[in-house]
């Protein structure tokens, strides 16, 4: 069911084998915990992706920051890559392992390491889910806010500077992460922060690493800002007559600093499905689902502000809903759109292409790409975090078809060319992986390219950490 | 008036001398643009730090992005240090020109290049500064909300990772620089990111170099975020029995979530400075200024949340004000301290030493500090944006005084590696300049340490970009 490489990825395809003298190493200190089984490494040879290549040659499950350091080090000797896995939700073939290696499994260090609720923070091992962390840390009456969706691992998000539907509100890992615990390419481990909220000490080797996607080292540890949970909470749908119109409306809403905490377009395809799927009777055309946390008070006031505004614009059916019962009910188009997509074209897979553009030229953006995806006649729908201008196009296709593959490619690249035209980026929050990375050429120019190049030849001048993604040294 | 370096700084001055062969062309490009008079270099030498050393040997006033590029292309090609200068209000000697070299002033190019209201961006040159900017853009309904004290420029606020008042609600450069135009080190240009608000498209250079004092390139242009101006504003001040309650007071409104706009915290020092400058009445004991920004009815709300919490912690003199002159005589203490305090000592000068620690430990901190400048004698007062668990002690003393150079100095590093200790930060927001070297090598420890040093020499290989600063290579 998945699709070859594409021609630009496949060149980097080299195995770089593990010698023998390494694996027993592993074996030693490991025992069961290092596996060549094939099956093992096949599931830690993939992601959300649709690219197949061969798997790693070997799979440490690591529970420590100790047992990472050992892995890197023994890599580092014999120049053998290191792939961290958290739990394979990536999106762009960030986990296969294009050079061979040893996939590095964090899932077990899922420790809460200290909650410090009086300054907001919390420090967990890098295998941490965010669903985890959140069930850990619910009776302190604080919440991590991120979520991009997938139950993804702590270590992972800060990976891919991760973000999703509560960041136009409380930003992205790169404003949520403090500080991390890295083991760099030469297995030495490092704390690239404090705990204090903000520093101007140095460079900002947080920022760094997050983003980084395991091309500079290994992320073990992460020290997070926590939110007060709020008061009050509510939740919105509204829908309009075109993408315009919601765009329109939610330029608006952002313009005059009404605090919303999620702010979803979905187009008419993604409501017809979840429509078929769940058998609901939403009208099938753009609509945005919204919520509002704050004060009581507050709440009503976003809540009345935002429906006037849309009123505004033509919005129609405005609803809300204040208990948690009746808030899932209204998000259940948003939480169910995925699987509801993939029900409309049984067998087939979804490919989600990420980008992000200024506000402003949002709608252009959006109804350019729908435009193009109708004329191919592939089927597609389309979510958006519409408040930070980030949109993902879903098409649907059989990745063993050349034709539909090549067309999706082909639609794919139209929309990260245009949003590079529009000031945006090749991708708000998925990364580059191994798919992007011909767009992240373009998108950075010569000079920033040859910056990223350099620090990563710096950092990691034996070229082990994750090779061959982001960057073609 | 100036104070001799102190020992551990004073070996890292050495004179790169610049060739016959550079001046002339420098000065053919720039005509009288290109000065080596003593008046100017002498200007161009200092910064807020008390310290004396060599002015740099030329100073280059620059007007576009080409300009800088230029200089920096030749300084490359002589390996002569070049020192980005905005309008020299650093405070830990970042533009001592411990190496010589060229003094690049900014203050020319402070053009508003783009102004992006639908997207609240703007895109201002680098020596444009944030008093500028505010008025420039006021017709627009936006405003950039981060303010330092000084009327620095944003291309000097962007180099140290500046924050100040207002950082508690709206973060600090590091949040609100979305892109940069940076002159590297061989005099290339590179755009660091894009205008979208968010991306996971490669390293960060954007935030490497935020915070990175002219050592890794020249920022030359800065595409900043823009917040609505309020709908409603208000200002609060409540005295408080000691420094403890004061703190509480403040991490029960973090915790509360309380998006209040700003939380300053003073000593009773600081008020009997602008007691006796400005002939108030203030009562002389702790104290905190708030604003808060909202709706009408959310700024309301807030301060009647805040007054009940400073009540729970024995507040009083609470009052509040929501007309612009009154809020700006409750904040006449804050602004005036700095000049009151100066007068409290004729003829003095004041070092004013910047930690951040996690807001639990601050009453701590900032007591033990307080406790021991007692102990010495010399004369201090405290400011703090306490919200974000920042502050400053402010030694009044007269540098050319041996014993009380020495005893600042000593006072200061007791107070960092406290704040070390305490799992804070060197410094919250002014940078590591000159003064700070060592405290980093401690705070960052040696991996830490090892990267940022590659992260210099592969981005500088020629060490030409602010030599002699922030890292000893």
């Amino acid at each position: 069911m998945n699709a070859p490489l594409p021609d630009h990825v496949r060149p980097r395809v080299q195995a770089r084998p593990i010698p023998a003298a390494m694996l027993e190493a592993l074996r030693t200190r490991f025992g069961e915990r290092c596996s060549t089984a094939l099956a093992l490494r096949q599931q830690h040879g993939r992601d959300e992706s649709v690219y197949d290549v061969p798997p790693p040659e070997a799979v440490v499950f690591c529970e420590s920051t100790d047992d990472v350091a050992f892995v890197v080090r023994q890599a580092a000797q014999h120049a053998v890559p290191v792939i961290p896995f958290g739990v394979g939700s990536s999106l762009e073939g960030h986990l296969l392992a294009v050079q061979g290696g040893v996939s590095i499994d964090l899932a077990r260090m899922n420790r809460i390491v200290a909650v410090n609720a009086e300054d907001l923070t919390v420090t967990v091992e890098a295998g941490v889910t965010r669903e985890q962390l959140n069930r850990d840390i619910r009776d302190t009456g604080f919440f991590f806010p991120i979520d991009p969706g997938a139950n993804a691992s702590l270590g992972g998000m800060s990976a891919t500077r991760a973000s999703g539907t509560n960041a136009v509100r409380y930003g992205t890992m790169r404003e949520n992460v403090l500080a991390l615990t890295v083991v760099t390419a030469e297995g030495e481990v490092m704390r690239t922060g404090t705990r204090a909220k903000k520093s101007s000490a140095g460079y900002d080797l947080t920022r760094l690493y997050v983003g980084s996607e395991g091309t500079l080292g290994v992320i073990t540890e992460i020290t997070l800002r926590l939110y007060p949970l709020p008061e009050a909470l509510s939740a919105a749908i509204c829908t309009f007559a075109s993408i315009d119109a919601a765009v329109r409306t939610t330029i608006q809403i952002i313009q005059l600093g009404v605090p919303i905490a999620r702010c979803e377009l979905l187009d008419a395809n993604a409501i017809r499905g979840v429509n078929q799927y769940s058998k609901l009777e939403l009208p099938e055309a753009p609509m945005l689902l919204m919520e509002f946390h704050g004060s009581a008070a507050g709440v009503k006031e976003q809540t009345e502000t935002v429906q006037a505004i849309a009123h505004e614009h033509g919005g129609t059916a405005f609803r809300y809903a204040s208990t948690p019962e009746e808030r899932t009910r209204l998000w259940a188009a948003r939480h169910q759109a995925y699987f509801a997509a993939l029900q409309l074209r049984p067998g087939c897979r979804c490919q989600s292409t990420d980008t992000c553009v200024p506000i402003s030229r949002l709608a252009e953006s959006i109804n350019e790409s729908i435009a193009e995806a109708e004329a191919s006649g592939i089927p597609y729908w389309t979510v958006g975090h519409v408040g930070d201008g980030n949109f993902h196009l879903s098409y649907l296709f059989y990745p063993d078809d050349a034709r539909e593959a090549t067309e999706v490619e082909r639609l794919s690249e139209q929309m990260v060319r245009r949003a590079l035209r529009l000031e945006g980026t090749c991708t708000g929050e998925h990364g580059i992986g191994l798919h992007k990375m011909g767009y992240l050429v373009d998108e950075a120019g010569p000079a920033a390219l040859e910056a990223m190049k350099r620090i990563k030849r710096a950092l990691d001048p034996k070229n082990i950490m994750n090779p061959g993604k982001v960057l073609a040294l």
